[in-house]
């Protein structure tokens, strides 16, 4: 098995380590940062079973502006390239499209048809950020608390038949909104965990130096289920577009929003979950060798 | 039958027809544009036999880059999306993707992987232009002359089996170069012709109210290939990086370009050849019904 974290690994050294260590691509032009950020969703392997075409649509304008979210940037254009199995599923999937860019402040400026084997979708998000604001994933501090925006769990619980639960799977809300009154409150690093807590959180330990310590009484758990089973989707479940980020906790509580503070920042460089190395598992694409 | 125009012009109301009648969508940044590209293109019907893993990935890139030539910008920075069905193609198609971007001054910023039926990549490419200086599909002025960048119909040559024009079909260029050039000259309006020449002169025909008159003897042909066949291929084929621009007959020659004028734009609002009717046909995606 190869999976997708050790391919982009495999290339840090062609395109630059420092390049792929965000969740966007960052373009310095006179003192204002542009952020861009690309993601490809195709029927077979990303889009739960039981979506409408709208919701995918949706969903994959989402899954790009949550990576803008994750720098504290403001979201200014998004661009769609479609793959058809169909044609006229063309105009459900815009609709989708084109809702999702309008709840968050985006336009959806063009992009790309082509006939395809299967329904493919291709967003790239272009956002914008003052270059004091932008927020990345490295500069994480020691002592800073680690806070996400939101329950955790309900995509993949979603995905594991829990209909309630559903919306979160099918029409996530990019937290562009909260990725910006984090920015304004000085956050040190950030980024989504559309791939699970647990595997954003080795993320973050990827490029910085300290660690990270968080507790299993803290997570914000879904109330239906089972403790135990919820903690499990809280901390490796896939799907959840909230935000990960780390900030002074002389910053908390932060105006407008409820935070969940879930752990701190310690100065060893290792991800714990109550005094335990946690395990770097989670949502992941694979092939087959 | 159904193709991507007819697609794209549904979408009109959705996503609005100025939106969608250029090369690039444009978004206006103090006194700067951004202007941002993206193209999807699949092993089953974009990519031509015979191609290599690194071609392709030069090849993806150079197709968005064309498209922010044609706007008569700069790229700066290109994301690329790739969907594998083997991790093993991944290099070479990033090292293809690396180099296209570095022969034209742009920076790969990253992208997405994923795992997938068949190889797709989608490139996304942005870049920036002076407000005063971008040019549109619109803007053609009756009396300006009508002139491609070089010779027509060597992809589609090669497409047929006439290896000596691989090149052009495997390798293309991207006019980044000549499009600054053209920009800076004051061309009225411009597009690249990677769907042929008849079509691109109907697209630019579809957002300006004057005419096209282009004469056959004037076409830069393929020398090689006997005048009936090559004047065909560079009026339908598909596949060439050119740019058509239009431009006031007092700016020509342009400094350090070699230019070829084929027609002059005028008030009747038709495409000619040779003073009759132009079909808009040319290269283009189809899905059966």
């Amino acid at each position: 098995m190869v999976n997708e974290r050790v391919l982009l690994t495999s290339l840090a050294n062609l395109i630059g380590k420092e390049t792929i260590a965000d969740d966007c691509a960052i373009l310095p032009l006179d003192g204002t940062l542009i952020v861009a950020t690309t993601d490809m969703l195709h029927e077979t392997t990303d889009f739960p079973a039981g979506m409408t075409d709208w919701q995918r649509g949706w969903m994959a304008v989402a899954a790009t502006l949550s990576d803008i979210a994750a720098m504290g940037a403001c979201p200014l254009i998004v661009l769609i390239a479609v793959g058809l199995d169909r044609p006229e599923r063309l105009r459900p999937v815009m609709e989708g499209a084109v809702a999702c860019c309008s709840a968050h402040g985006a336009t959806l400026g063009g992009g790309d048809i082509d006939s395809h084997k299967e329904l493919t979708l291709v967003t790239t998000g272009i956002g914008i950020v003052n270059a004091d604001q932008v927020v990345r994933r490295k500069g994480s501090q020691d002592g800073d608390a680690i806070c996400v925006t939101g329950i955790l769990g309900g995509a993949q619980a979603a995905l594991l038949g829990h209909h309630q639960y559903e919306p979160s799977l099918f029409e996530p809300h990019p937290r562009i909104a909260e990725g910006r009154t984090i920015s304004c409150a000085g956050a040190t690093s950030m980024m989504d965990i559309s791939d699970g807590l647990a595997l954003s959180l080795h993320d973050l330990a990827a490029v910085n130096e300290v660690g990270y310590a968080i507790y299993s009484d803290e997570l914000p758990l879904i109330p239906e289920l089972p403790p135990e089973e919820a903690r499990e989707l809280a901390l490796f479940g896939g799907g959840d577009y909230e935000l990960l980020f780390t900030i002074s906790p002389d910053a908390l509580p932060l105006p407008g929003l409820d935070e969940y503070r879930i752990g701190e920042v310690i100065r060893e460089h290792r991800v714990l979950l109550d005094g335990k190395p946690l395990p770097s598992r989670g949502y992941q694409h694979r092939w087959r060798e």
